[in-house]
């Protein structure tokens, strides 16, 4: 794509009118896209000293700041490299509304850190296809995503640098990594050419941008922001989706099709099993004792552990947890209660705060209720238009996968019980008087929808037990059984895992 | 105060009983302090190779791992060290009806780090003070806050480093410095004691726990932690404030007398400044230049520059914000608009929130209204009792000298408008399609209390004018005066820092 680019230059007062008047629209359109709600994500990525800082300071002039927010990315903090590689981007989420403005993206960790030798092979196109379901996954929720590469000769580049360098003010900016880049220009020339290629797709198209005439490099970001931006606010407000017109022919991305495990429908699951009280005690032990032990192991080696509950209402995930909480060093893990929610949290993508609950490496997140109320409470409450849920399924199932790719061992427990055992566990909560805090009118509410909710965690247990990430239906009518089930089924996990 | 305690054995079987109706009870609390809101902060510190960690571990075992979050602390990260030292244990605080226990706490910031001379005496003092403005806040805002000191004998903690040492699944948990620290553990002692004495205030009395014996520190801790949380819980059911009774005369500490600095009241304000438009460009240029030449110097110093804008509603903020953010590098610098509280926001300390958006040294964080809504809005709307807003210029001050003490520069607008201006701006808004969704029915609403305000206004201002953050009241009648007079507060102030 790059070689197809042209160099040109612009006259400052040729194009002073058309960009004033650009701006002001912008201006307008900035205003709009807070009203219809609309989320806006730019990245500017390109080569060193193409001179992404002053184009941005250009394009933002003269907008309000309280809607957009500048962030530059930097190599990764200590901090940053224990967890996924994309969790630092996703952390820094738009609300509806707002723009934000990435200098140096996700790109950034793509191409530098592989021609550094900082990365292989393999990691870098792992992250191109984690870049192209990220940037699907944006664009199918609703923001806008305008991708940015500003483009310099390998000349302008070298006389860049050089003129940084001499100027007592701006020196500091220039290391003798720039000049050593500047020296392997065509490497990074084939390697930002291949990376943009493979990520130039359908629903993310690039631009490139031709930046050795600052003018024309301003002219440009300006009409494609506007452009971009009024036609995703005039869509929006027509209710349809915009699609921007790729510059370069794109490549074809189909949503991986994962590899799912055989299971069963929940009907068919024996709900008779159950445990003596001398096996409870003994089971409970063992495995209690088994954990500690893989917990340790795993913080040394810096696994992350994300532990996912989901059951019927009063199914004893609270009881659960505790019981492999308590097997646990207190000081490594989390349990995160997921309930309705937010506004800031409404204003985001759905993933947004279960990407931002998780805890660093060598951790355990345990979350009681999780992203997959996505396709059961959302569906069944008519929460989210069924385009979007329907989209969950392979959503959730990339995400899980790149919790894998981090390292992490997911686990996914439904904790099953039957509906007369619901009955008898709501009644007895109602008229134990230290109980009743537990139980409300949507528990309830919810029950007399079970036949709904069944069908709905079929499809989900049905679609989202990848191999990597596979559900475990806990039989759950006998609590002592449930438990030991849960703790045992952790243990085979991370044992899986070290082995 | 570590002199007067006495180690001792306590039998385990004798203590058995005793324990377990305690841990039983503790569930039961930890229940009711979710029901009525109660947040608690558990800090556990003490001598290396106290056991904190096993403690904890008895502690919490048989608590629903859903209400509680337990977080290590340990030496500052990269991250953390840019910002002000007690951030990253404000960040973490707890909700209400939570229980945060602390491995480790802001104590970890103050002997070990001195007598490795990693700070200087000065400093020392100056987070024991800051330690006691933080637990007051704490306590204020209805805070549990039970502190725990682990004390073991010289003897004791050698045997125990050793022992460490020894056992192959245990050596990686000490190394060189844990032999030495006990080599020299009379100067910890003084040290310790020092730090207990000037920090065991009414409201954050220390316990000291006799841990030679883990039997009798794990009793100590039980007893202590369920006395004070029922303690607290009976008494917020009674409208009442819980106090600890300390176990040692607790140190006097008195809020510290801020000095002000001489204020008028905004009816005092000269409504008629202005500036031609020649004037206005010019000037305009001059402080935008200026201001991108401080900032770059600010960022190379890693000097904090938090800018707080409040001001009548279409005071006109907004755009002077405009032509601050205009003169910045946009990737130094973020603009915080603040709106009513979200609920997990609700549920904490009022500053939470503002300690929560603050941007690392060397960047500009810019506040679009800030925490004086606790003394406008909350007092006015009668959002907060009147006894905690009476608190509130205290804790402001507070809040904004460890904000200097970190070595930000703090600089605060109050934008004046009088009510004929501020009438004409409401009725343009009101005419102009375009700028209607800036006025609410809320701002005729509030436009009704204008002297209520006034008065708020005048309060705030003459009780938070301190000398290291003074208000500026900026003539906002003519924009393009207040939008210079903003510009021009700034760089002199930070002139006046980089001096």
């Amino acid at each position: 794509m790059l070689e197809q680019i042209e160099q040109r230059k612009t006259k400052k007062t040729e194009a002073a009118d058309e960009l004033n008047a650009m701006r002001e629209e912008l201006i307008d359109l900035a205003n709009a896209a807070k009203a219809s709600k609309l989320p806006v994500i730019i990245t500017i990525d390109g080569w060193s000293a193409a001179g992404k800082g002053s184009q941005i300071a250009k394009l933002i002039k003269y907008m309000d700041p309280r809607f957009y927010d500048v962030e530059s990315i930097r190599t990764p903090s200590a901090e940053e490299k224990r967890m996924p590689w994309l969790h630092r981007y996703w952390r820094r989420l738009p609300k509806q509304g707002e723009f934000l403005i990435l200098d140096g993206s996700w790109y950034h960790d793509t191409v530098k850190p592989l021609v550094y030798g900082d990365i292989d092979k393999d990691t870098y196109k792992e992250r191109l296809d984690d870049i192209n379901v990220l940037e699907r996954q944006l664009t199918d929720d609703g923001y806008l995503l305008i991708k940015l590469f500003l483009h310099i000769t390998c000349d302008e580049q070298k006389k860049r640098i050089e003129r940084l360098a001499a100027n007592p003010y701006t020196a500091w900016r220039v290391d003798e990594q720039d000049f050593a880049d500047n020296k392997i220009y065509d490497k990074f020339f084939k390697r930002y050419d291949k990376t943009l290629t493979r990520t130039n797709t359908e629903y993310a198209p690039w631009h490139i941008i031709p930046s050795n005439d600052k003018t024309t490099a301003q002219f440009e970001i300006m009409r494609i922001v506007t452009n971009a931006v009024k036609g995703a606010v005039t869509a929006k407000a027509a209710g349809t989706k915009y699609a921007e017109t790729p510059e370069f022919t794109p490549c074809d991305v189909k949503p991986e099709k994962f590899r799912l495990v055989k299971t069963k429908k929940l009907a068919d699951t024996d709900m008779d099993k159950s445990l003596t009280d001398k096996e409870y005690g003994e089971k409970l032990n063992k495995y209690q004792d088994r954990l500690f032990e893989l917990q340790n192991i795993c913080y040394q080696r810096k696994i992350p552990v994300v532990i996912c509950y989901e059951g019927w209402d009063a199914g004893g995930k609270g009881g659960n947890i505790k019981r492999v909480a308590a097997a646990l060093d207190p000081r490594g893990y989390e349990v995160k209660p997921i309930a309705a929610p937010e506004p800031s949290e409404l204003a985001r993508h759905y993933l947004w705060r279960f990407w931002n609950r998780l805890e660093k490496d060598g951790h355990f997140t345990i979350f009681d209720r999780t992203w997959y109320g996505r396709v059961m409470v959302e569906v069944l409450e008519h929460l989210t238009p069924e385009t979007r849920t329907e989209m969950a399924y392979q959503e959730i199932n990339e995400f899980e996968k790149m919790l894998t790719e981090w390292g992490a061992v997911v686990i996914k427990f439904w904790i099953n019980i039957d509906k007369d055992e619901q009955l008898r566990r709501f009644t007895e909560r109602q008229n134990t008087p230290s109980k009743q805090w537990k139980i409300t009118d949507e528990d309830w509410r919810n029950r007399e929808k079970w036949d709904e909710y069944e069908k709905a965690v079929d499809k989900m247990i049905e679609l989202t037990s990848t191999d990597f990430a596979p559900w475990t239906v806990i039989e759950g009518n006998d609590k002592k059984y449930a438990r030991v089930k849960a703790l045992k089924t952790i243990c085979r996990a991370l044992e899986e895992r070290i082995r």
